[in-house]
Order: C-alpha cells, then structure tokens, then sequence
C-alpha cells in the first residue's frame, strides 16, 4: 500500500512534468487547434487541473473555494454527467481564460491540493487522486502529440526542442518469435495501478502464432511506397481505400518528398528520413494495408500481450487487429468517472505498448490505448505477426 | 457431392426467385435510391445476373458474347479488381437501362448459364457458381429489406403483399439459459457451402455466461423509450449519443406515434405496433443502449454461436458486442473473388442467425452478417445476455 | 380582350404539348433526379395539374372532388402558402405515385377544368387560368432541359429524338450595334399576359454602349480554352474562380474530349461539336469570364431590352450582368400566386431572350429569367457588349 | 495636390491608430479565427504590413531588404497574381510568426517607408501609398468587429473597452424625405482619393420616392420580432428562409434573452438592449424581411446617394436593395491591385455610409461597401425607403 507523503510527491512531480512539457511555448502556441483531435496546450493544462477541482476538492475539502465557476464549463471534456460540455471544435476559438490565468489556476488547485493532502488519508480519495494523477499523464502525452501538430503543420516548421529524442533504432536482425497455442491469461493481474478496461483478468485461447521482434523500419515503408502501396486497393479495406482516396494520403504524417528525398519533421525540425528508425504516423489503415503487402498480418492484443516479455517495446504505440471491446465482466463505474473508457468501445481499435511520449510510470503491458483508425499524430508503430 | 443437375435446379430456383420478390413492384420501384445503403431493385436483378456473366461464362463458355458492354460499368458494385465501379450513391439516377432490358438480360444469361451447366461439370466451375447462387440470395435479402424502404419512406406508404409474415410471437416466458467455462469450437464444419468469414475452425475459450431464450419485444422497448432511452447519455456510446442527437432518433425506423400510439409500417401497411412481437429495426448502438438499460449485454458471436441449438433463432439478425474481424488463419481468396468479404473487416459489427427475409437454404449457425453500428434498414432484433 | 373559348383551346393545347414532349420516355424515365435542379419528368406532369386544382378548381368549382389529398403535398413546389413542400431534394425519391396514376390525374384534372371553362366566364378565374398555362409553358422548358440532364448523364447516353432541333447557324460576319445615351422605358407595355417580375414600366438612363448581333459560337469558345481560360484566375470572380476549382470544370456542361475532339451530347445523341454553333450550357460564372478574356463585358437586362429589336434572339438564355431585382414600385401579390417571384429575387442573375426548348407563345423581350450563377443545364448561351 | 510630407504623417499617423485598436488586447486574442470571416487580429497587423512591403518597398526601395521571405505567404490575402495565398480557413491555425515577430515586422516596415518617403516623391508611389493608408484603414474596422467577434463569442465575455461608443440615439421623431423623378448623377467627382469601384460618375434615372430621416431602432426590431417575423417565411426570399432555418436565427446577432429581457454584447460587455438605439448586426436577408413587415423596402444605393445630404450617416452600414455590380466603363485596374474589387462583384449587396468603427478620413457619401447576405459581424443597420 502506497502512502500518503508518496502519493503527494507522485501528485506534485506530475503536475510540474506537464508545465516543463511546455516550457519552449510562446504564449500563442498554448491557444490553437488545427484539427478537431488536437487540443489546445492551454486546454490540457486547465482541463487536468479541473480533473481535481472537480472530482477532489468539491467532495473532500469543505473549506475549497472554486477558482472560477465559468472553467468547469470551459475545460470539462467528455464527461457529460458533470456539465454541459464545450464542443470539442471550439476549443480553438477560446483566446481567454489567458494562460496566465490558467497558470494560476493550476497554481491555485495544487496548493488546494497539497494542503488537502497532508491532513487527509482517505482511501477512496486517494484511489480518485491515482486515477487524476494518470489522467494528467495521458494528458502529458497529448500535449506533445498535439503541440508536434501544431508546429509541425505551420509553414515555418518551427523546432520544439533540440534534444527531445524521437526514436533510437533497433539494432540486429529482424526474425520471428514462435509462440505456441493454447490458453493465454490476459488482463491486470498486481495491485498497483491500471485503469478499468485492463481489468477482468481472463483466459483466451491463441492458436500458433509468430511476432516480429522489431518494429517495422522507414526503409521498409519507404518499400511499400515504392511498390504502389498508396495505389493498389487491393491491399486495403474498402474504408481504408476511401480514406486514402478523399485525402490523397501518400506517407505517414509529417512527410515531405523534397528533390525526390523524404525529409520527415520531428521535434527537433525537418531533416531526411532515417532509414533505420521505426516507422512512425501511420494510422491503422495503413498498418493494415502494409501488413498485407508483406503477407503478414497484425497481432491481435492478445497475442501482443501473451507474447510481450520477449521482445522490447515501448518507442512506438503498436497497431493491434483486435477492437477495443470489453473484457468478459468489464462493469461500467457509474457517475462521470465511469464515462472514462466504456463509452468508447465501439469502432476504434486497440494498441499496444506505449511510446517514446509516454511518460515515466505510465507505461505497462496491459495498457490498452485505443484511437480511429485513422488517426495518424500520435507516436504509432507496425510489429508484424504470422 | 452434389450432382450438376442438382445444383442447375438449386440456380433455376433462385433466379426465379428473384423475379417473384419483384412480382408486386411497379416499375417506377426498380428505379430508386432513396439513400446510399439501399439499392434499386433493378440494380439487385442486373447485379446479381452480371456475377455469372462475369465470373463463369467469360471464362467457360468460350462461344458466350457479353450481351452489353456497358452493363459490366453499370451493374459491378464493390469489385474494383474487375473494372471501373459506378459510385454507389449514382445508382438512383440510373434511368436506363429500362427494367424491361435488364429482365432480358437476366433471360439471356440464365438461358446461357444452362445450356453451358447441362455440358460442363468442371468442379471449380462448380464452385463459383455455388457463390454466385448464395450471393444471389443475400441479394434476395437486401431486395426485400430495400423494397421495404423505398415504399415505407413513400408519404402514400404503399403496401407490398398482404400475406408476407413478418414477425411470430415467441411464446411462454423469458427465461437465462447458462453456459459453462471453457474452450469451445468455432466456425464451419462441414462439406455443405460457406462464406469464406466462417473458415478456419478454431478455439475460443469462454468464461461463464447467461444468454436469453427470447428476443427483446416491442413491449420491452417501449418501456425503454418511455423511461427515457433516448435521452440518457449514459446508457451510450460516445459514438451512439452523437448519432443520436444529430439524427434526432426517438424510436426504432418505420415507427410512428399517431395520438399517442406507436405505429409501424411493414411490408402489409402501416399498422398499431404488435407488443409481442420481436422488437426490430434498431442500430447496434440502440440495441447497446437497450442493453445497458437493463443491466444486461449483448453475446459475443461466440457466445451465440455456442449457445445456439438452445434457442429459436431465424426471425431477426442478432446484433452482437463482437467486432467483424478475421478469424485466426483466415486467407482473403487473391482476385475479385477475393474481394467479396475481406475489405469489411473493419468497423462493423457480426450480426448472428437469419431474418424471416433470409431465403431457405441461406441460413447457418455459422453465418455471420455484418453492418456498420447505426444501420435500421435490416430486420435486426435483439437478444440480451450477460 | 380573349373569350374563354380561345383560352380553353390555349389551355387544351398547352396540356397536351406537355405530354407530347414525354413522348420518347420510358417510364424509369420519368421518375429520377440526378441533381437538386433537376426535377423528374413525373413530377412535372403532377405539378402543373396541381396548379389548377389548388388555385382554380378547389376555388371556382363547388362541385370538383379532390383526386387524391396526398397529391397537395408531393406535388407542391416552394408555395409555401398552400402547404407543407415536399423537400425537392427528395422528389427523387419518391416511385408512387406511378406514371399512370400521374396521367389519370392529368385526365382528371384536365376534364374538370374543361367542364368548368365552358360554364364560367368569372374574369378573375381566366387571369388565374393564364398563369396557370403560362406556369406550365414554363414547365414545358424544364421539362426539355431536365429530361436532357437525366439521359445525358446516364453512362448509356440515350438519345432523346432524332428529329429535335438544337440550333440554327447564325451566318454573316459578327459587327457591333452602337446605341446612344439617354433615357429608355423598359419592363412591359401592353395588355398581353406578362409576369408580375416585368411590371412597373419604368425609364432608366443608358450610356453609349454596343452589343453585338450574333451569339458567341463553339469556336470561339474553344478558343478560350485553348488559350487557358479555365486556368487564368484573373479572367473570374473570385466565387467563380472557387467554383471552377471545386469542380474541376475544364467546359461547357455534356462536352466531352475524346481523342482531342470536343463532343457534344444533344438531345439527338453525341456527335462532334459544331464549331459555328453558338455555344451553350455556360454558367454565368464563365459567360462572365469569357467576356473577360475577349476584355469586352456582358450587357445589363437594361441594354439588352434597349437594343433587342435590332438582333436575332431566341436560341440561347443569354446571361445579363444585371442581378435579379425588383423593378421601381414592384408590388409582390398578396397569398400563394405573391410566391411566385420575388422571393428569388436574390443573388441570381437576369437571363433575357428565350431558347429552342422555350414553347411557342411563351418568348417576350420583356421577359425576365433567372438563374443562380454556377447553373449550366439550360440552353444558355452569351451576347458580348462593351 | 497634396504634399509628400503630409502623406507622411498620414501614413505614420494611420500605422500608429492600428496598433492603438490593438492596445487592449491579451496576446491569445492576437491569434484566433472563430468563424472563417473572421480574421485574427494577429494577420490584420500582418497583411497590412505586407502590402506596404509587397507593393511598395519591393519596388521603389532598391536596398529593401525583405523581412522574413515566409511572411508573404503567410500574410497574403486574396492577391492570387502575387504568391500562393494561405487558405483563409486556416489562418487561426497558425500560432507563429509570434505576435512580438509581427510587431517587429510593422516596426521595420515602417522604418523603411519613413526613410523611404523622405527621400522619394514619385507620384506613382504616392498613389499606390494612399491606396496602401485606407486599405490598412479599412482592415482597422475590420479589426473592431473582429475583436468584437472574438471576445463576444467567449463564454467569459471579457469586454474591450470601458470608453468606445458603439452608438448615439438619433432624437426627435421618424418622417419621411420626399425624392423627385428624373436623372440623377452617382459617383466620385472630386480630386480626393476614392477606390477604383466608385469612378465612373454617371447618370441614372430615379422615380419619386420616399426615405426616412431615421434608421430603425432596437424597439422597432423587438417590435418584428414579437410579431413573429422570424416565423412569417411570407416576409423573407426563399434564401433568407432557409438561411434562417438552417441556422435558427432568432434575433441580431450578440442579442441573449435572459428571462425575458433582450440584452446585447458590446464592446463595453453585455447590458441591456437600448430600445432607442440604432438596430444593429443585421444581415440583409433580415434588413429585408424587416422592410417587407413595414411594407416597405430598403433604398438602392443610387436613391441613398442621391438624398444622403438630407439624413445623418455614419453609425451604421446602410443595407441597401442594390447588388454590388460594376458603375459604367468601370475598368478593372490590370496586376495584383486591379484585384482588389472587381473580382468581388457578384452575389453581394452594397452596403452604403460607414459606422462607428470607420476610422475618421475614410468614410464618403460615394463609398461602396459590400457583403454577401448572410454577414452579421459589421456594424450594419436598416434605413427604410418607400
Ligand atoms: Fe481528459
Ligand atoms: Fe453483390
Ligand atoms: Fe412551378
Ligand atoms: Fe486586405
């Protein structure tokens, strides 16, 4: 059992994390939003400290001031049991509150916080502060995921950092795990932390089955291009094609075919395509439609899982097969906290693993990630199976 | 083994068929297309009859002459190995060719088709005339559930037949049929005909569950609409809320409340909703919702197809939780054949057992029909588990 | 002063002109539409009988029954003074009621308004009566140009007749008509029907101008496009430029190039454009580009109306650069008949002159069409001035 | 003739009123573009800035070197002859150039053209100078109701200032200015600048007519309102209505019903409406329909400018009957400056006067304002005619 004192330099070490994740901001990255899936980095940071105020202070602090009545309007996201929600596409358009104001903000609810925490050691708070404690850090996620789309699709391609490291490449040859059929236990299975669609640990049955030991390179994918993939419809689903076609996709995201080279922006700002890095925004289609060009195909979750301890992971969020569905017993928590991840098991698939985003002690082999299939700005990967 | 005569019977039997489905349509009804999932009649009849055109007498009647160039662009549907496709949504603007031309060449063919199976007994021809014969018949299917809408969304709501059944009363109580723990085997196992997404045989490991003897009824949906369904966020899908707000949908397609009382249209006109009949018409994301309402579930396809010899099934396509995916060592047929199921396999649902428009000798305990999450048009219906 | 037997002979002639251009069509003919502004042929017929029925026989004849009450509803247009329209984007949609039911309610209506028209004189009834033949007239117009839409959008390019007439060659050399500065009377002088839009005679003040004597012809039009008129954005509106970009248009509407030959789709099937032909199916968007490039300009509805005693019209819509406005002292007419033209008087523009599908009886060079500026499926076409 | 100096201190004076508009703005309010009409004030700074650079430095000032070579793509607006315009859409995407870079931008431009005019009296320049002074004044009013948009569509509401008078009650009563028939003259006709859309002064032809000495105020708008004139579609064009259903447009914009008392958004926050204020953030479909529940009509532009003496102007844009179309022998001017208007002449109404957010030396009674239909953003207004 976790104390208390750990809990709070947990609490206070994840909420500094997020401000150092925007330090080299300019005040006017914090506030636009050039697709609906990337938010505002002004929006994250007052949106996880709502997390607090709302689902902490409200119910345990008798004594807690609101900081603002209108920022439960303004910074709530999807949970509909709380408040009328502002549609996601309009977040863009909200110059004010000022990021000053939401530093303060999240200045005012950590103190509310801290002080909270070193008089109150109730078990059901600290279970609520576990789970706002890693909804801040799937934010951290976001926030670099978002603020790479938000430079990264600016006509002067401004860098974010010069030392923030993409990918490191995977020496040695690629080959074959073997895994052999039978029942598989699959889903959490410790006492620490996970969130409730890991739960309802279970059996399943896996046939024979092989995974890659490495994640598929850029001279592999830069193969596929060559070969027509982007061309041939057989290789896709019917969906896939109709993507491809309306949006004229031709390479992952943040590729530039320049004088017949690609160049690809990273945080660090646009340079050639590193042939023996892993691949990286791909959406499922694409992982999809690659896996068929090699004749392989994709892992299911399951085979991920049960295979997981022999090769390395965790630089890429890996493509599965398998539907974000819930496990056998899953049970909904009810209230707004319950709208957490059930409602979204419908027409998304899942990944695997975690990547180079991830922050620290949020990653587990568990972890079920889920997105569209075709979204392309987070840090996705392809490992291929047989 | 089935002999050629027998399945030159099984052929002139289902072309025939066909034509009687049409038998009560006038021939303004071939023509339209009142949305995209809908086809015109007229287009099923050239469709159905371009597939043996296509696939058998191009390659094994070699004194065959194609009886209109041009019917190759306008009947294909979702083939694109085989030519330039007519985008779907066109189809409704199609005037030409007349009904009258297409019923000549359905003549042409089907006379064609015979003269060319009384002298080839080829086994692989064989083979893709046994596809054609089932794809025509799921063809039977979507002609009578797309005559359905063309005339039941008609503000003169003209009946069809007044003798085509479509519902009986499940009699005797709702009662939990249990299941135990284990691994179970999945997928078809026999000589008789098949799609290609029920092979590959496996093992499923399933933990214990609950599956109803009945289907849903229209009483108990009411009562889901009365308490509210519609209008209670949390018993959605992010997905299925959306769907609903921006479609307005307050009941099940073809129902309509005249002076307080729930109508509904079907194939015999429009008439006071049965109570006890199965509820149908309703979206994967309505029969989730109705689910969630009462604290239920909807099986797996596994855990339907394990439990299937212990309930009536055959009136209604069950919708399932399960994703459409590939079953484990499942091979997409190279060529346009191949085509036919694979390119599906992504965001949409399994929907098990048959529906009383399915024609005989088309149902299996095998079959999985498959749509996206918030189609009505199909006489889908209902049956909880947990 | 007309007696009512001339009008009734007017009224039985215009009725039965209308069926005789339905002549060719096979009856999947008359139910489709392709586009928004294109209606189909079914619902010509039924809306023209509408007329009389809701605006003659359901006011002057005490003894007339209703044909069927549902007709008001998907026969109405935009007047939405009667009633609630069927949305015209559905009137595709709908295959009941049939081609025949229509014809039995032409007869119906026809005969009853013939009964009436031998018994009464009423003055105010005759005046309904003229806007009623004249409504259908405009019908007859339509009726042509959708019906060319629908067969010349069909992959099978069906012809519509042999023996229709597209044009006449303009011979003799293209000369400019001067015309001098002053005060000129424009809108209509005489007791002859007109409609309430060319009412409010009224002086306007010209400038020196010339327009020209003949129409633009196809080879001067290919001209323009070999000189990249579709691709030089000065030559457009900036709204113009947007639409020709939106829809790739490289022509006029049913051009086709085939092995570098300009086709055309006329109503007597495709065949090579006829270079001295005057050139039609031009948007205003590119009449108005044209002129640019040839750095003359489109004559105002006023100019055209000034001068149009001293040229040839009649073959060609001609497009003015006048926007559709009220005359001096319009007075819209109180009830349903007062929704007949002002409400469109808004971002469209003015077309003077008549076309080879306008009726006989129905061309007055005070007439005033009107057309938003992106349409081309009528028999437009472009006189210069400067 | 005016002197360079003068011109100086009328361009300095301008680039300083700019930043002056800008003073109370938060660095986020720099950078958002809630609707597409409207433009961050971030990229009015900017562009204004451009132009002076672009057509100015570029070409008189030999030793100009040009600030960043990325700004002109980014800060073009619709002058397609000069560089490849960044999609108006996406201008609230971009968070860099910083606000701090775009001031430094203005800072060095305006260094270089003072040195530059100190030193060069080409009357050329002069002329394409005093172009460049009232297209930045036009942007100023921009600006303002840009702002205005911006902050009035946040939830938080933030005023801009506690001082700017949005408007003064015009006393004493309504009466009616009478017009006499006959030839009026209409167009610029002095030696002072005007833009190109303006010359050509030419005659036209007037009838008796009758305008009012007031604009409409807000308790004659509440008036048609509470009469129902958002529900009357007899009041409205066909367009107006569907714009009004579509977009369930129930009052002005900025207008909140708060139990039962209207209250309005301006740029001094939200307050009671003035029932005695001018109207104000109307379109033209609703100063239309406004006119028709009168019974009467807006003035063409010709009957506005033939009386103006006679009324007070200048508080709001005057909608007016009249499409924007080119005057007599209007000659588009050739280049990138020839642009600026013409391209824009169709499908928008001519608005007349100027408003409270004209900027002072830009407004005359010979200015043709102009905006498509549906626009509320502009400080727009009704005066009637009859
Ligand atoms: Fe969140
Ligand atoms: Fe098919
Ligand atoms: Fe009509
Ligand atoms: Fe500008």
């Amino acid at each position: 059992m976790v104390s208390t004192d750990t809990f709070l330099d947990f609490f206070l070490e994840t909420r500094e994390h997020t401000e150092a994740i925007c330090k080299p901001l300019e005040i006017e990255d914090y506030v636009v939003q050039p697709i609906i899936d990337v938010s505002p980095p002004k929006w994250h940071l007052g949106h996880t400290t709502w997390f607090f105020e709302e689902f902490i202070l409200k119910s345990y602090d008798t004594s807690y001031t609101v900081f603002d009545e209108d920022f439960s309007f303004v910074f709530n996201s999807y949970y509909e049991t709380v408040g009328k929600r502002v549609v996601r596409a309009d977040r863009g358009n909200l110059s004010r509150p000022s990021v000053k104001k939401v530093y303060e903000y999240r200045q005012y609810v950590t103190q509310a916080m801290k002080s909270l925490l070193e008089s109150n050691e109730d078990s059901t708070l600290l279970a609520v502060l576990e789970i706002g404690i890693h909804h801040e850090k799937q934010h951290q996620e976001l926030l670099l995921t978002d603020i790479k789309y938000i430079l990264g699709n600016n006509p002067l391609l401004p860098k974010y950092s010069d030392t923030f490291l993409e990918f490191t490449i995977e020496k040695g040859t690629q080959s074959w795990i073997s895994m052999t059929e039978g029942v598989y236990e699959i889903g959490h299975n410790s006492t620490d932390f996970c969130f409730d669609n890991e739960l309802g640990r279970h059996k399943v049955y896996l046939h024979d089955y092989q995974i890659s030991n490495k994640l598929v390179t850029n001279a592999e994918y830069i193969e596929f291009i060559q070969a027509g993939g982007y061309k041939r419809f057989d290789l896709w689903h019917a969906a896939g094609w109709d993507w491809v076609q309306q949006n004229q996709i031709t390479s992952p995201l943040y590729w530039y075919e320049i004088d017949g080279v690609w160049h690809y922006y990273s945080l660090n700002g646009l340079a050639e395509v590193d042939l023996d890095a892993p691949v990286t925004h791909i959406s499922y289609f694409e992982a999809f439609a690659f896996a068929q060009y090699k004749e392989c195909r994709l892992p299911t979750e399951f085979e991920w899982e049960a295979a997981q301890e022999q090769f390395n992971w965790g630089q890429r969020w890996e493509w599965t097969e398998s539907a974000y569905l819930p496990y056998p017993n899953y049970k909904k928590v009810d209230g707004a906290l319950g709208e957490y991840n059930g409602k979204f098991m419908v027409n998304q698939k899942v990944l695997r693993g975690s990547s180079i985003a991830t922050p620290t002690k949020h990653a587990r082999h568990t972890y079920r990630n889920f997105f569209p299939t075709d979204l392309k700005w987070q840090f996705t990967g392809i490992r291929l199976a047989k």
